[in-house]
C-alpha cells in the first residue's frame, strides 16, 4: 500500500482510496502547497500576509489550515482529464473529479516535488509539481503515454479550478499574447484605507501552457455544465467552448487533441500562481516555462532543501525511523524556522522553539532568531505574544490574548544551541530592546526570568492569565488570580537552567536567587497541587484546583507531570507514581494524550479548550508537542524503554492498520492524532494532517541527546545511549562543531557498563574534549547486551 | 417554460437547467430562506446578527447573500434521493445532486410555501416547505406517489446536508429519543468576551421525522463515498450504515424503504432548523411535527403575509404587470419593512425607504419608524449611517464609513407618508434623541435640514466625505474636499419638499430660508455641474469633475439628472438635452443604467464603485434602485410613455428570451441586472438573485402616484393617471384612508382632457375631498384616446 523509494528520498502510497487525506507538502521562501494524493491543494502565498491564488468556490473565512481539513468535490485541486475521442472513456488523473478505479495508482512525496503515476484505460498519466526557491509559481509537469499498444486519438484537459475570487470583481480569460487562461480579481474591502494596504496586491492568478491548447474554457459553470465535475459537459463535447467569465466564477481549462502512436509519450508544461500584473506573469513564463526553466529551478530548490540537512544520520534495526530522521524530519524543521511557518508574527513559544531546530541545522539562524525575539522584550522583561518579522506586521489572532509562558522558552530552548554550539558569547551580545535600551542577552533573558518569579500568586505559584503554553485555557484566570501548575514547574526547570548558566559566568548570587525561586516554586506545587498520584494542572479564580482524582473529565494532565520531571519537583516516589498514572490513563497505541478523560462539555473555570471536540486538538488529542516534552522528560530520568516506545508512536507505521488509522503518510509529524481513546474508539489515532507544530524540534533533542545520547556540553560531546534493550546496535553519523562523528554502538554481551573508544582510544569519561573542526572521528560504544 | 398560477399566487417554472438560479425567498420575524428551482437553500436566522444552520463544507466568510451565488456541488441544500431497489435506478429531486433529466418538473415559488413536482421513473415527488411566524424551523413535507402503474420497491432518502460547522467542534448523531439526527458545535472564536456573548447561541442543527426512518446516517463522508454526491455508496448500500460525525462534517441522511402499490403514495414530515439544546428541539417536534402542526403554522404563516397586501389592486392590459404587482410586490415591500431585511444595523436610508414602502400597507409601521430613527439623530442634525433595532446592536460593514445622504431621505420618505395618511400631527410629536434632548419632529427634520446646508463647500456644494447614496463612491471626498453633484440636487429636492411642509405650517421664514438655501444649490449645480448635455456627478478632492463628456468611463450618470428633474435645477432645455443623453447612453432592453461607461479599471479619484466588476452592481448595473428615481422623476415631469417603459423593464419576462437571459422569476425585483450592455452584451440583463433593495417601495410610489395617479394629498386623493398609450383601459381598487376607490380608467374618443365622475357625479377639480372611511366610491376617470 505504501513505502518509502528505494534510496529513501521519496514516499509512495499506492491507493487513491485507502487514505484520502493523504498529502505531502512543499514550500518556499514565499508560499507553501499541501497537495493530498487524490489532488485537492492548499496553497497559499505571503503578501505579506498569507493569501490564496484559487479558492474554494465560495467566499472563505480567512484562517489557517484546518485539521483533517475536509474535501469536497469543488475544493481548490489540480486535475487532469483524460478522455478516449473514440470511446468516450474518461479518466481523471490523479483521482478527482471523475474517481475512476485506476489499473495501478502511485502518490509520490518528494523533497522537492509532489508526483504521480496513473494509469487508466491503457494511459499512463505522470504528473509532478516543483516550486522554485524565490517564487511564488508552482511548476507542473504532465506526461502521457500510450501503453495500450494500439493507436489513440485522447483530448487531454489540465482543469484547474480558480474558484470564487471575490464579490467585488473577478473575470478570467485566455490570453494568447500570455498564453494561457488569466484571471483577474480585487480582493474584497470596504475602508478606504485597506484600498491602499491592498492596491498592490497579486490578485490575478495565471495559468500558462508551453505548448498552445486546441481550446479552451475559462468559466467553471461552462465547463462543468450539468454533466458534473464528474463528467464535464465541457469534457462530453468535441472541443471546450474558448469561453470567458466575467463576474463569474473562473476557472482554467486547456484541451489537447493528439493522436498516441502505441507506446508514444507526450510532455507538457505549466506554471500556474499568482501575479500582480500582465508584466509579472510574462517576466515568470520567461524565467520558468521550458525544459531548461524547470530543470534550473527543480537543481536549486534541490539545494534549498539540501541547507536543512541534520546533524545526524541514522542506521538501526528501525528502517522506517531511519527513514524519517534522516529524510523528512530535519526537513520538517527546516520549514519551520526558514521561513517562520510563513506568518509574520508566530507566537513567540513557537518562534523560539522552531529556531531551538534550527540549532542542529543551521545554529547561525537560531543566533539571529534569539537576538531579534529579545529585541522585542518588553521593559519589564515580558516576553510579547507573537515575534514581529517585517514591517507593518501586527499581533493577529491568537495573539492578541495574554499568555504568561513566553519568558519561560529562553533558556529551555537557548540551552540546545548552547549546548550545539558552546557560543557562550551570544550571551554578551548587545541588544537594543524596544525601550531603546541596550542590555546584553544574559541581561535580558535574567530579566525574564525575573518577571517569571513576579507573575506569581501569594501562594508562589505561577499566574496563567488568559493561557499558558495551552492556548484555549483562557478561563482559568483571566479574572486575574488562577494560577497555572504547569507553568509554575516549567518556570521552576527555566530558573534551574538559568542559574546553572549564572554559575558558568560566575555570577553566583543572580544563581542562587533564581535557584531560591526554583525551590519556593517546587515547594508550593509539592504543597498546592501533589494530588497524591499525580500533579494537577492549576487552580482557577475561584480557588478551585483542577486535574486531579476528583475530575470526571481533564483528571489527569501531561505537562505538569513532565515538566516537573525536568525541573525535579518530584522525587524518585512520586516519579513512579506520576508514570503509573499516565501508563494507565493517558497512553494509546497512537501516543500519550494530553490529558484524559476529554472533555465533553464547557466547563468554564477552565475555558475553551473545553469546548473543542473531545479528543481534537488541545482537547485530550495526543497532542504531539505535550507528548514529546514528556518523552524529553523520561529521557532525563533514563527511562529508556518508555521514551523509545512513545517516541515511535509518533511516527505513522510502520504496519498497515497503524496507517490507515492516522491516514497519514510518514513524511511530516502532525500537531495531534485523535485522542480520547477510551471515549471515542473509532476516531483515535487520526492524523490532524497539519504540518506546522512546535514538536518537530523536540523530536530531534530527543534523538540527540537522548535516544543516541551524542549531546553537546560547553567542553565537548557527551556520549550516552539509551538504545532500546531490543536494539542490538545502532550507527549514527553525527556533525558537531564542525567535526564528524561516527559512532558505532553496540550491545555486547559481558559488558556491564557503557565503555567508549575514540579512533580505537578508550575515552575515559564519556566526554569527548577539544573538538577538531574538519576531523572525522570514529567512535565505538559498547552497550550492556 | 414558466407561468403563473391560475390564481395569481404562485409563480411556476417547468424546467430545472434552463434557469438555474431562480429561486424564491421566504421569510418570518426571526429567518429568511431562499431556495432555487434545483435544491439549493441560503438560508439565515437572528441570533441576534445573522447566522447558519446548514453550512458551506468550508469555514465561509461571514457575508451578505452573494449577488447571483454560484452554487456547487456540497452547496447547502434540500435533496431526496429516490432509489428504485430492484433496477438501482436513482435520480434526486428536486434535481441536485443526481441532475438526472426528469419526466416532468415544477418549481412553485408560493408566499407561504416554495413547492415542486418532480415526476422520475415513474415515481412523482412533490416536496414542500413553509415557515411558521414566529420560530426558526422549516416545515417539510415530502409525498411519493408510485405513477408507474406496476409495484414498486422503494428507498427514498432526505439528504439535509449541514456542512462544516466549526473547526473548534462538530459532530452529529442519530437520536432515537429525539426522533432525528442532531448535529452539534461551537461557534468558534478566541476571545474570552466573546464566549460570553456567543455562549447562548443556537448551535445544534437538527432534522426530525415524523415517521422513523429504516436507516441513517450523520456523517457526510460516509453517505457520499466514492460515488460523489451524484451517486452515494450510502445510496449503493442496501441500507445506511447508522453512522455518526465525530468532528467530521455532519449531514442528516434517513432511509426509507417501502414497496409501493401502483398509484399508491406516501406522506413524510420533517423539521430542519438550528436550536440551543435538546429541550428546545423537543419543544419545536411538540409544536410543529404532525399533520394539524403544520396545518396550523400554514394557516397563521398566510395570515402573516396578508398583512402585507398593498393598497391597490390593479386589472391592466398587462396581466403579468398585474400579477406582480396584485402578488409579488407587496410582500417583497413587506418583507422589506417588517423585519428590515433581517439586519440589526439597517443603514439609514434602507430604513427611511423600506419603511416609506409601508404607508402604502400599514402605515403605523411607517409613523413609528420614522420615531425611532429619529431617536437617534445626532446633536448636529446629522443622522447616523445606520440605524440601530435591537440592544446590542452596533453599526457593522458599511455602516462604519461616513456617507453624507441620510438626512435628504427624511423629508423625502416622509412625503409619502403625509400623502397616504395625511397624519401631520405626526409632526408635533416629540421626539428625545441620543443626546436626551425632547424636539418634535417637525424641528428635528428641520435640524437635519440645516444640516444638510451646512455640509456644503466654498461653492455651495454638498461635500461627499466617503460616499453618498453611492456607497463605495468613496475617493470622492475622502481628503474633505470632493462634493457630490448628485447630493447638491437631492439636498435641493429636499430643502424644496420640507419648505412646502413649513408653509403648510405657517413657518414662512423657515420656509423661505430653506427655500433659498435650494436656490443656492440649484444656482451652484448649474454654474459648476453643467456640462451642456447634462449634469456632472461631482468634483474629486483635486477639483476634478467627473461623470461629464470628458470621461472616457464613468461618463453620464443617471442620479445627478433624477433628482435635478425632481428638484426643478434643469430647466425645459436642459431636461430635453439630458433625457435624450439617457436614451442614447443608459437605456437598455433590461432597464436603465446606473452610469456608463462601467469603470474598467480603479480610479482612484473616485473609489472604490470603479473596482466593481464593470457592469455589476455599482459599477454601471442597471441597478434597480437608481433606475426608479429616474422612472419617479419622468412621471413628475408626464414623460409617461417613456416612465412606463423602464419601468415594465425592472420586472422579468414576459417574454421568454428575456426570462431566460435574466434568470429569474418575476417574483421580486432584483437589486440589479448586469449592465454595461455595450461593453459585455452576453451578461448584460443577468439578475443579481438579490431581493434586498430599496427599489420596491419607490416602484409602489411610480405605480400609485404616477401611472395610475392616485396621490394623497394633506386634504384627499388626487387623481391624474398617466397610463400608456396603448392601454385603452384599467381599473384599479384603491384603498385610502379606510376608503376604498374602485378607479375604472377608460381612454375615449372625442375626450380631449380628462374627466372623472365619482359615484355618477362629475368631479369639479382632479381631488376626491372629505374622505368617509368605511365608504366605497366609484369613480370613472375618462381619458383622452
Amino acid at each position: 500500500m505504501l513505502n518509502p523509494s528505494a534510496d529513501g528520498e521519496r514516499f509512495e502510497l499506492h491507493s487513491p482510496v485507502a487514505m484520502p487525506r493523504a498529502a505531502g507538502f512543499l514550500w518556499n521562501r514565499r508560499m507553501m502547497m499541501q497537495m493530498n494524493c487524490r489532488g485537492y491543494a492548499v496553497a497559499q502565498f505571503m503578501q505579506p500576509e498569507p493569501a490564496k491564488y484559487a479558492h474554494a468556490p465560495n467566499l472563505e473565512a480567512k484562517t489557517f489550515m484546518q485539521p483533517e481539513q475536509p474535501y469536497y468535490a469543488h475544493h481548490p485541486g489540480r486535475f487532469f482529464y483524460i478522455k478516449d475521442e473514440e470511446s468516450g472513456e474518461l479518466f481523471s488523473a490523479p483521482h478527482e473529479p471523475v474517481r475512476a478505479t485506476p489499473e495501478s495508482f502511485t502518490f509520490s512525496a518528494g523533497k522537492g516535488d509532489i508526483a504521480w503515476r496513473v494509469v487508466g484505460a491503457g494511459i499512463e498519466v505522470e504528473m509532478k509539481v516543483s516550486l522554485p526557491v524565490n517564487d511564488v509559481v508552482e511548476l507542473w509537469t504532465l506526461t502521457v503515454r500510450n501503453l495500450s499498444g494500439r493507436a489513440r486519438r485522447l483530448s487531454i484537459y489540465p482543469y484547474f479550478p480558480i474558484g470564487y475570487m471575490s464579490w467585488m470583481n473577478q473575470s478570467a480569460e485566455y490570453r494568447a499574447d500570455l498564453g494561457g487562461v488569466v484571471a483577474s480579481s480585487v480582493t474584497p474591502y470596504q475602508k478606504v484605507a485597506d484600498y491602499f494596504k491592498q492596491k498592490d496586491f497579486k490578485d490575478k492568478t495565471f495559468f500558462l501552457h508551453e505548448r498552445a491548447p486546441d481550446a479552451w474554457e475559462a468559466k467553471q459553470e461552462t465547463f462543468e455544465g450539468e454533466g458534473g465535475l464528474h463528467h464535464p459537459s465541457g469534457v462530453q463535447q468535441e472541443t471546450l467552448d474558448g469561453g470567458d467569465a466575467r463576474y463569474e466564477t473562473p476557472a482554467a481549462v486547456l484541451q489537447y487533441r493528439y493522436g498516441f502512436a502505441p507506446d508514444e509519450s507526450q510532455q507538457y508544461r505549466f506554471i500556474f500562481g499568482p501575479a500582480f500584473d500582465d508584466a509579472e506573469i510574462r517576466a515568470l513564463r520567461e524565467k520558468y516555462l521550458s525544459e531548461v526553466g524547470f530543470a534550473t529551478a527543480e537543481r536549486e530548490y534541490a539545494e534549498y532543501v539540501r541547507q536543512g540537512r541534520g546533524c545526524i544520520q541514522i542506521d538501526t534495526p528501525d528502517a522506517a525511523l531511519d527513514n524519517f530522521v534522516n529524510h523528512w524530519l530535519p526537513r520538517q524543521m527546516f520549514y519551520h524556522a526558514d521561513v517562520n511557518r510563513l506568518s509574520t508574527d508566530p507566537q513567540t513559544r513557537n518562534y523560539l522553539q522552531d529556531n531551538m531546530g534550527m540549532s542542529y541545522i543551521r545554529p547561525a539562524v537560531t543566533r539571529s532568531a534569539f537576538l531579534h525575539a529579545l529585541s522585542q522584550q518588553e521593559e519589564s522583561g515580558a516576553m510579547p505574544d507573537g515575534i514581529l518579522l517585517v514591517e507593518g506586521a501586527e499581533l493577529k489572532y491568537i495573539n492578541q490574548i495574554p499568555h504568561t509562558d513566553h519568558c519561560v522558552w529562553l533558556p529551555v530552548c537557548l540551552q540546545a544551541y548552547l549546548d550545539e554550539t558552546g557560543d557562550y558569547a551570544l550571551l554578551d551580545e548587545p541588544v537594543t530592546g524596544v525601550d531603546g535600551r541596550s542590555l546584553s542577552v544574559f541581561e535580558r533573558i535574567s530579566a525574564a526570568m525575573r518577571w517569571l518569579l513576579d507573575v506569581r500568586d501569594e501562594r508562589g505559584l505561577s499566574l496563567i492569565a488568559q493561557g499558558d503554553w495551552c492556548d484555549p485555557m483562557n478561563m482559568v484566570g483571566y479574572k486575574g488570580k488562577g494560577v497555572s501548575g504547569w507553568l509554575s514547574v516549567a518556570t521552576s526547570y527555566a530558573l534551574k537552567l538559568w542559574a546553572a548558566v549564572c554559575d558558568m559566568r560566575q555570577q553566583a548570587e543572580l544563581a542562587q536567587s533564581f535557584r531560591e525561586g526554583a525551590q519556593q516554586l517546587d515547594d508550593a506545587v509539592n504543597r498546592q497541587l501533589w494530588d497524591g498520584e499525580w500533579f494537577a494542572r492549576g487552580i482557577t479564580d475561584d480557588g478551585v484546583v483542577f486535574g486531579t482524582r476528583e475530575d470526571a473529565e481533564g483528571r489527569i494532565f501531561l505537562n505538569p507531570q513532565s515538566w516537573a520531571i525536568l525541573a525535579g519537583t518530584a522525587d524518585a516516589a512520586q516519579r513512579g507514581k506520576m508514570l503509573h498514572a499516565i501508563e494507565q490513563q493517558l497512553e494509546t497505541p497512537y501516543g500519550v494524550m494530553m490529558f484524559a478523560p476529554a472533555y465533553t462539555a464547557m466547563r468554564d473555570d477552565v475555558g475553551r479548550v473545553t469546548q473543542k471536540y473531545p479528543g481534537s486538538a488541545e482537547n485530550g488529542a495526543v497532542y504531539n508537542h505535550a507528548a514529546i516534552f514528556y518523552i524529553y522528560s523520561l529521557y532525563d530520568i533514563t527511562e529508556s524503554e518508555r521514551a523509545y516506545r512513545l517516541l515511535r508512536q509518533m511516527i505513522p507505521g510502520p504496519d498497515g492498520d497503524d496507517y490507515l488509522q492516522r491516514g497519514q503518510l510518514p513524511v511530516f509529524i502532525p500537531n495531534y492524532y485523535r485522542g480520547a481513546y477510551y471515549q471515542f474508539p473509532r476516531t483515535a489515532g487520526r492524523s490532524s494532517q497539519l504540518f506546522n507544530t512546535g514538536t518537530v524540534s523536540w523530536v530531534y533533542r530527543c534523538l540527540v541527546e537522548g535516544l543516541f545520547g551524542l549531546r553537546g556540553q560547553a567542553d565537548g560531546l557527551h556520549i550516552a545511549p539509551q538504545l532500546p534493550a531490543d536494539w542490538p546496535s545502532a550507527r549514527v553519523v553525527r556533525t558537531f562543531r564542525g567535526a564528524e562523528f561516527v559512532v558505532e554502538m553496540v550491545r555486547e554481551a559481558g559488558v556491564d557498563q557503557t565503555r567508549i573508544t575514540v579512533d580505537g582510544e578508550p575515552l575515559q569519561s564519556a566526554v569527548i574534549h577539544d573538538i577538531e573542526p574538519g576531523r572525522r572521528y570514529q567512535v565505538a560504544v559498547h552497550l550492556p547486551a
